[in-house]
């Protein structure tokens, strides 16, 4: 959907963009995003995440937030819980649409943002740049884990996007692409392998895994974490020494070079993680 | 809502403005706005006009168009039933959100549009102005109820929005105040009865009933046909012959004056139909 009537970013990008403006929208349903003894503040503040994320990830900056919400027969919403995640990422909720629902409990959010000086895409990296993480991975599929063998630890939907990162990037243009980590980095390393045309190599020995308690290959279990919201970016070889100084907490992760495909390079041999993600259902 | 930040017009009125963006945003849950049998290019129709006539009723053009839907299993969805709605508006798709549902469908949809020279309020109504209908209204809630009788008629679906009207009024400025008729006319009247400061008074011997087939008071039952999308505006004196060369499909129906509420003037006297619409909810 390239430049069609004004359009310049479509279906394909984590958000549209259209002149300055940049928007997504996420839904989430219940028994298949969330699960029903979730609480309410912990379902909207990851939903606000999730499109304030896709933002960040092409370099804008998120500013106004629709919500629609179908809402079942007893359940509790307090508006306050509504608010509140769109005011931690400074946004402004200005409009949208409440009603009843027969089942399950919908939520659907839109987020309109601003792009920056550069818009960060999928399309960008080139052989010889370097790939950063703005932060470890995997914490999320630990705590959803727990969460599924019954504890009760809602903690993984308060992660948060990295909406300072994205508007840095956005200002200087220092990362030659980006994505959010939303379906595990395998997974959306190869959304980046595919729009750019280039083969994308994870090195074990740089991949972060010390703050994970799984036992076996914590950084198989790590690659296949998704709804981190953590970016996934490749900067310039000759711009490294500007980012870490600007983003001083993002962890060089591996390196792009001619080909296709998304591996890990490990002491015996690469392995391709392409298809290393994480299905959003439960 | 008003002056917040950059957004002039927020929730309250049929869309939000912020610069010269509008944006409305609708959801529709089976079993709530429409029957489990309802065929899904009518839902779609109907959620898209919804919008976009929510932009319409602000004297704005509708752009762009981002979808969310959440889908049972089993239920078949026809990607051209999607898109067609949105091209029947001349509105581009640019994004959006697919999932799957554990119950009911449930569809969400945003629309991005832009304002005209004039941005139509509903508090701009003054005492001595004419109010006018875009069309005669009463046939929505007709074929609903055959619907609901077991009839399986879904054409009240199909209704379109005034887009044309809404185009031409944000253009020219000829409408003090505007806005759709979505809850029924006598409910909508009151929206700008009350945000104006103003008494709207609907005249009986002018209400256009000729279209309708139902038994009893046709007048009152159209009153309360809800999800119209007609739009329902006022014009200052001085300007109605105007109006009515540029919209000769536009009915008078009533007049406004000082004093508050909504009032249907009947040969036996004036009746308060500031209450009289129509529930979203089956």
């Amino acid at each position: 959907m390239l430049n069609n009537g004004g359009v310049t970013l479509g279906v394909g990008d984590d958000a549209a963009l259209f002149g300055e403006t940049l928007v997504a929208k996420d839904i989430m349903v219940e028994g298949v995003h969330f699960t029903k003894g979730a609480p309410f503040l912990h379902i909207m503040r990851k939903i606000v995440t999730a499109n304030v994320s896709d933002i960040a990830a092409m370099g804008g900056t998120a500013e106004y937030g629709l919500l629609g919400i179908a809402i079942p027969e007893g359940y509790d919403v307090n508006a306050e819980d509504i608010v509140k995640p769109f005011e931690m990422y400074g946004v402004k909720l200005i409009g949208g649409d409440t009603t009843s629902s027969q089942d399950s409990l919908f939520v659907s959010v839109t987020i309109i943002g601003r792009k920056n000086q550069h818009v960060l895409q999928r399309s960008g990296a080139n052989a010889g740049d370097v790939i950063y993480l703005s932060r470890p991975v995997g914490r999320v599929r630990e705590l959803l884990e727990q969460e599924l063998a019954g504890g009760d630890t809602y903690n993984h939907y308060l992660i948060k996007a990295e909406t300072e990162l994205g508007d840095l990037l956005g200002r200087t243009g220092l990362a030659t692409s980006c994505i959010d980590v939303s379906d595990g980095v395998g997974r959306d390393a190869s959304h980046i392998a595919d729009k750019s045309g280039v083969c994308m190599v994870i090195e074990e020995s740089r991949f972060p895994v010390e703050h994970l308690h799984v036992k076996g290959d914590a950084v198989m279990f790590a690659l296949g974490s998704g709804e981190e919201f953590a970016l996934l970016f490749t900067v310039a070889e000759k711009d490294i020494s500007e980012l870490e100084m600007l983003a001083p907490s993002a962890v060089r992760v591996g390196y792009v070079e001619t080909g296709s495909g998304v591996y890990l390079e490990r002491e015996q041999g690469r392995v391709d993680i392409s298809e290393k993600g994480y299905e959003h259902t439960y």
